[in-house]
């Protein structure tokens, strides 16, 4: 497995759009890699959780092409003895800070090499002169800049390293825009076994579409990423519910009729 | 009248930035249409409300090039047996479901071709694993991909269609970033008459800018956008006024003297 | 000292995300210069306050190549008789208007030259139809678009203008996305004379980075900015402190022992 680069980059990150944090981050690595082609994610992970961030990864990186590097900085930890870590997958390189935020990523796939290694290490192919408070701008951004050039190969970052994996509890694992609440459930389960969601003692009837049920309708969906997810159809179900992120989710017995078409 | 591309695609939506589905959604059209330029109008779309995006696209399609693809996916039926349209206008393609979004772009047009067709229509040119949760990332995105490449021809989709129209009340359409009001009202009306803006029965002074009156004075005036819009001169009118989205608003006598210079 | 474009352009402005105004602005700028990059710092601005701009352009520019253009639109006085001034500082362009934006980016550097010229000249290079409410998209825009391109000159805009500077009292300047308090005080002050920092009466232990403390400790430290800022390891300072834009910041004392690592 080796990577082949496509000059495109996406971006991830606990940020924010509301300093200037992101743009300068950009143009380190535009600064760097001119041909580089970025694509925001997203830059509002609730901050320091970066579990939220592989969360969405796992979901996203199969919308990209092989030769994508994904950069994920949610980085409670920088400046300190943290290290670094880069990944395999597909053709396609995942570079994060080492404090788990990649675990959601790998986990269930097969064929994925790990590298890791200090910021020491990548500041070897990059700025000399970094801060030790925003590793994005002088440590990431340099690295996944020449990373994406071929001025660094993936195999020569620090030493390889066995893929952790953890199992993790049914669970809300994001709210979105929409209130809707995102599980880490795959939706097989559901469908395999006649069974419906269960959150807080409310059986929630299963339905194909946000369309399918009245409007203010609390309903369970297969989502676009394979996963169940809970719904308010037109409204928000996490206000509806009052369940913040984490709220365990459970499979329950033969769903209520839906009460739409 | 044709279409002929400049590869321009605008974006707009009511999926927030704070989840990927932006980022998601470009992808899928870059790795179908490498050359694509997308512009980002807005993704704050108040979820729900196709009308507001239609709004918005009715202000802003004149500031793009012909051959430009405008998309605006606010689609609370998504999955449902709701239809899509297209609609071209001045050289400029629209694509949206088909409920209403598009309305207030094309009233007062007189030279507009509009088609209908279903997702599966769509769907022969385009994905074949479509979810039915999120047709931006799968259905719209490889749809306007390929009408931007010239893959498929706008002449192909469906069947052509009646221009719909209905005409609006004068009301606030949206409320913007810094608490003006938007009306849906040209100001030819207000200039030709020599009559001013009544909302909530407060008579609102003239001025022709923000800083034409003392700071926190509430005002009436031409937006850039030709509509007259009432705004707090370097405050919040939605604040002040205590008003939201669909608040009428009327024509009234002769205005009283502003206060600034 | 000479202005030679790299077609680089950054953005930043008191627009918000939530209308189209920035993707209308692109659109002008793209227009006139196809082949314009262009990057956002910031469109949160607070509203109104061309100051916190400065700040944070006084930061971002190192960070971008000669021949950049730095637009910054916040601009209360649009369609007032204020002017509009540019800057050359190394190499790059700055665009504003005549409203102290730029002070805080010159004062401190030796080597800027002003221009003030007002929005009617500008308007000399660019579109005849300029609103009165908008001169991001219809005069600044068109103009950086002109001079990214090298149609227009910097030495042909109106008359050249001594650089004004004050100095600024100490003081937080802006609140970041993690509510860490950005002062505006250069961090050499108290790596040299081994003070700390005081707020609101409050000595503040002297950290080197974000994770040096114990979760939920308020510190000091760099930040990656060389200034000065006050955090809450993993928390939100500003929640925690109460504290707003515009608080004084004071130097004292030995500073307490860090109860962190």
């Amino acid at each position: 497995m080796t990577f082949q680069s496509n000059n495109w980059i996406t971006l991830t990150s606990d940020f924010g759009l509301t300093d200037p944090y992101v743009g300068v981050m950009k143009a380190a690595i535009a600064q760097r890699h001119p041909h580089a082609r970025m694509f925001d994610l997203t830059h509002d992970i609730p901050v320091y959780q970066p579990q939220v961030a592989g969360f969405w990864l796992r979901q996203c990186w199969r919308y990209f092409p092989k030769g994508s590097i994904h950069l994920a900085v949610v980085d409670p930890g920088v400046g300190s003895s943290r290290k670094m870590v880069a990944m395999l997958l597909n053709g396609q390189l995942f570079v994060a800070p080492d404090n788990g935020l990649l675990d959601p990523v790998a986990c269930d796939e097969s064929d994925v090499i790990w590298r890791v290694f200090d910021s020491a290490e990548a500041l070897g192919c990059s700025t000399a002169k970094a801060s030790l408070t925003f590793h994005g701008r002088d440590i990431f951004a340099p690295l996944v800049a020449d990373l994406s050039m071929g001025k660094v190969s993936f195999q020569s970052l620090g030493t390889e390293y066995p893929a952790p994996c953890s199992s993790t509890a049914k669970r809300v694992m994001t709210i979105d825009h929409f209130g809707n609440l995102l599980t880490n459930i795959p939706a097989d389960g559901m469908t395999r076994e006649g069974t419906t969601l269960a959150i807080r003692g409310q059986l929630l009837p299963w339905v194909q579409t946000y369309a399918s049920a009245a409007p203010g309708s609390l309903v369970a969906l297969t989502n676009s990423w394979g996963l169940l997810e809970i719904a308010c159809v037109q409204g928000n179900a996490a206000r509806e519910l009052g369940v913040e992120v984490g709220e365990p989710v459970e499979f329950a017995g033969p769903p209520p009729r839906t009460t739409g078409h």
